[in-house]
């Protein structure tokens, strides 16, 4: 218990022992619960960033938030759409308060530094703005210093791991929902939630450069997914879990570093 | 993935036949992020209700959602209060938006029966609340058959079990925060996240017939617990799991059937 | 005008030496529009709490505000629910926002010791929200000593009155609703607002441990009440209202001054 | 209890014949608690709407439900501001909220026909907002027939009257706050909440065509009244209550009669 | 662009310039997109105080912010009704939030001082409500000497120049909605938004001293407009232009400054 | 007045005309109030998504609805951030319950289809809860075939355009703010608001793969823009508009063209 750095799993005096006495940071991630295709467990969103943050904390001497479990809704170009079946979604103000709520909880006990860990891409402007809203809220306490990175995690993997991953031609991330990216991290750390047997052999969607509500259904693929995860691998997703959690360590390390200049300068 | 009864880990075709073709019933526990004194690890709350909802699911054919992991603030007499270093909560707002964004999910799958396994007091109204939200906005869908069962797993400790568990007599639910019956039941299943030899001798709080705002933090016990979980054990908690598990799994199969009767009536 | 207790018969400057110079206590009831059987008016939840803060603030120097007069929605197990006609419910975000407006403007007025006198069971946790949240933009305004007593007056009821008051045995306060403790006081204090001849003759109502949404008819008795008044009497009324009203007297004196003397601890 | 026209007065039973099968319009007062000058008791604009609501619910076969008492912030040039120690207001929106949820609980019950009965001015738009949003929710419950009128009680004072009770010149409502009107209708109804001896003697406040915010306290009279109730006298009290009741029950009697030949046309 | 008046087309270092050395006042424009009769184009609530924002701008050195365009639910009595096609109206909620938000950042840029210029009687006490809020909340930011000045520009128009603008009698504002007044100001600003030939030869409507909801649509003239604008002109419209101009920019003037030494008093 | 395709410029008969018998789109240009650095006015957001729909609304025949003239929170990798002097922005609930309420409007006029035109990045997300919660609203008033395409306008310069405004490599829309695409419309919609001998000659800001809350001001280049526009030019602004026109013409027809297809599939 003593060794976890997951918060759930600790005692209080020793939570409180790293919060305040260390300065720890809390990583928070924040998933979904999204289908990800007939391959595929629904839960990818919550478990990688889950996973990613352990391995970061261990690596930077940070805690581990419970996992913001439910997401903003699905959008038919990045995750099918919120009309799926499974698909299981917040309204974006109630996914803003949660944020909010819990960061400034963090607060009080004397939490300084955060990071949300986004595991779904249409999480992040409802996430800033709870971000916003608990830095704002902390402010009229009296609470100045509380600094929060925001990242997703994807945006750590480097253009040389996405030649290795995808050597035909990355199709961007825009279409990854059920893909390669997605299905080789499964493949790593939770290969009893992935059928390879079933992974959809369509080519990558293509969307208008638009949007429409409600979605038309049939834009998109059946199976859920916008791409095929054929080529998805263990291997790729040891890589790829490598790549994401030395990046997210190293970027922690100087963001609070950065601001502490920032702020002394 | 076929055989679990945890959502998250079912690729959606498998859950879309089990909640449209099956009509199960979905299980939410609802939880909360709290100090339980310095023997135990802060996730009982959470984890408790969880568990419990697998175990029920197996028996009685349900599915169990995502547990919503952090709960309403804690109160000073049955949880210590949310002055307390490490209990995260959120606004009673926030909660109940949440459970009922949840629940109108649930019910656009197709599910029409749903049980919220609750393991944290203090989330039992706003929960109502988010139920009752739920409900309303689904009837404006057209909907109307939805049903809820709404229920705290120690509500089905039976008094032969309360004599069995407290034979130098029952303190009461009142004072069991971070007592015998959360320590069995974590010693049961998560024995990893106890540490018996720091548990607080002390005997159970008492407290006024009133509440104060903000709390006096003298009142609560300083180890954070209510009463001392000397005497807790494994075996007792073996007892509590079954005996929640089996009046549960009881009591949504009539619980469902007696709405049945009574609509046809 | 003077000597009124009751704040909405004085006029301002008489409340503003009172709240300012003498720092008299505000004490606000926190009732319901909710039905109580076939023999009893609508409006106990609201009278009751009410006219106890009168006796309390005359005893203790303490002005009674004008009670909130709409409560939170009635539940099956304590109130028979809140599908019955009559009944007539805030949202608990509403009821909660009123709790906090209504207290920030009484410490904007420079109370700083409030008490909500509660005489509807599902107020309880949405007032409570609403006392945290008014503590809180209040410390946002910079104000840090204003306290709240939070308490609901059968909660003052002692085992020796409830001896006295149920001699066959009680059923407890679960399914008071509409039975003796109510019936007694409305007689004791507003005779012409009962009936004793539409007293159901039924039994205390038993229920499940579980709650069920939306709730099933048949489960609350055709009377709304949950037990039978048949024992109430006046005289049970006049013994109750005392003990209420010396206990509850008692209890703020003590409550404002454990704070004080945590505060200077 | 069985002739009262007060709702929190009658059994539920008794309500429920009334609203179902005599389908009795429901007034509700709504009012606020407001400082009115060093003369008078701060319950005017709850007590008088509430006294109107009961006369004309005997006239016209209507009930009368709990007043709102606590209403929106004072303004400046029609009561003094909301600076003043005393007045204790609501936030907008909360006022809306009540409005809405209470609306909505009576069409549950059956009810069709609602006036609400303002007593203090600036509620009105709060109000009107409240009623908008209810019929909206009720429309989405599929009822298309829920009718409303909101009124302030002086708009029912002729020009015939108003030659009578001011013979030196009307000054306008907008400085009657805590003048002439208020103060002779609470000489009549509550003559006991007012103390003539201290009606301030200074003329009526005149204002700027604008608003300030936050208010400049120089600008209303230290006395809380916008202008003197010197003249006021318990017959002008008579004769306005008289002439306010006789046309709002006419008023109400066209109101839903309008609207039934509107719907049939 | 280093000229303008209007915000929108400055470039931020002169924006920041006149905000932070020369403590410009700002002007915010509030309107709505509402029906105004078959001869009038459906903006002139919001281009009439745009308008008259610039030229008092330019009078007293003062800014003007982007228009708030849309604005609360249009009322029988005043706009004739928000059933009506064309009227585009926000809930009153999301006018004050906007008002609120908008504030605080001009705020947060360094304004102190902001006048709320209005040109849609319906939007009054909502954006009154987004002031409160906003001072609220900077007070929390530590920012005490925020000033608000909200008008109504019609307010301004005197005594005198109705006498001129309504030589038969001048029939209230209350039914100006599509009248002389709103229609000689478009004459002189717009004549292309303006059609005579289309004005609706109706008189004045008459209303009930009360509202009804939903409006009954035979209360509101077919035309949409309450009176009828046959005898405006752009003579008209320049003399009430100027008088609105000339006394809103002295009004300005003398706001600040009496604040200015209220607070020095 | 009878020509325009702008919705404030038309009298409701006209408007209605073309709303109910021609089933015309409106299109609803939503933008911001933003610093874009010193050689350009902060109103592009809104005047460059007006000026398209306008185009676009004359050849597809749509109506142009008013501008939401401010816009979501400013961030620092695509706007510089929200602390700047100027840039004045909605809290994101804010921004959602605007378009909701608009979007309502609109189809209780008539219309079902509707385009929200971008011209603010941060604006995307919470435009598109808004257009869920209008849709799950209309669901609840019984209509069903509300459609609403949410584009943002730079999403349709073709890669063909972006090689000829970019002749040296396309730095990304990432860092366009307030430069090459943005300064060339406006040079070519409005020259009056550019000022070429300001525009900062810095080359385009890279920011980190993560966000930081507060933002660290040194992060943002201190014009406030995140490329040069020194390339900038009316010649390109003309292609870049044109294209823009032709693809959001050409976008709509097929996207409602598409629904129409789906639903009769």
């Amino acid at each position: 218990m003593e060794k976890s750095v997951v918060i759930g799993e600790l005692a209080w005096p020793e939570y409180a022992r790293r919060v305040k006495e260390q300065a720890q940071p809390i990583l928070v991630p924040i998933g979904a619960l999204e289908q990800h295709g007939p391959h595929m467990s629904m839960n990818p969103d919550v478990l990688l960033p889950g996973a990613i943050a352990v391995a970061v904390g261990r690596q930077i001497g940070a805690l581990v938030a419970p996992a913001i479990a439910y997401g903003y809704k699905s959008q038919q170009k990045s995750g099918g759409g919120n009309h799926l079946c499974g698909t299981t979604s917040l309204d974006g103000h109630t996914l803003s308060l949660t944020v909010k709520d819990v960061l400034k909880e963090f607060a009080r006990h004397g939490a300084r530094k955060i990071c949300l860990v986004n595991g779904h891409f249409e999480n992040s402007m409802f996430a800033v703005e709870g971000v916003d809203l608990a830095i704002r809220e902390l402010r009229w306490e009296g609470i100045h210093d509380f600094q929060v990175v925001m990242l997703s995690y994807w945006d750590f993997v480097t253009e040389e791991t996405i030649a290795r991953i995808y050597p035909d031609g990355f199709p961007g991330w825009a279409v990854e929902h059920g893909g390669v990216l997605e299905t080789s991290l499964m493949l790593h750390l939770h290969p009893d939630l992935v059928d390879m047997s079933c992974v959809p052999a369509h080519g990558a969607a293509s969307f208008e450069p638009y949007d429409v509500f409600p979605p038309i259904p049939e834009w998109t693929p059946s199976s859920g997914c916008l791409s095929s995860a054929a080529d998805a691998s263990a291997e790729k997703g040891a890589l790829l879990f490598d790549v994401c959690v030395e990046g997210i360590s190293r970027a922690l390390r100087e963001a609070y570093d950065a601001r502490a200049k920032a702020s002394h300068a």
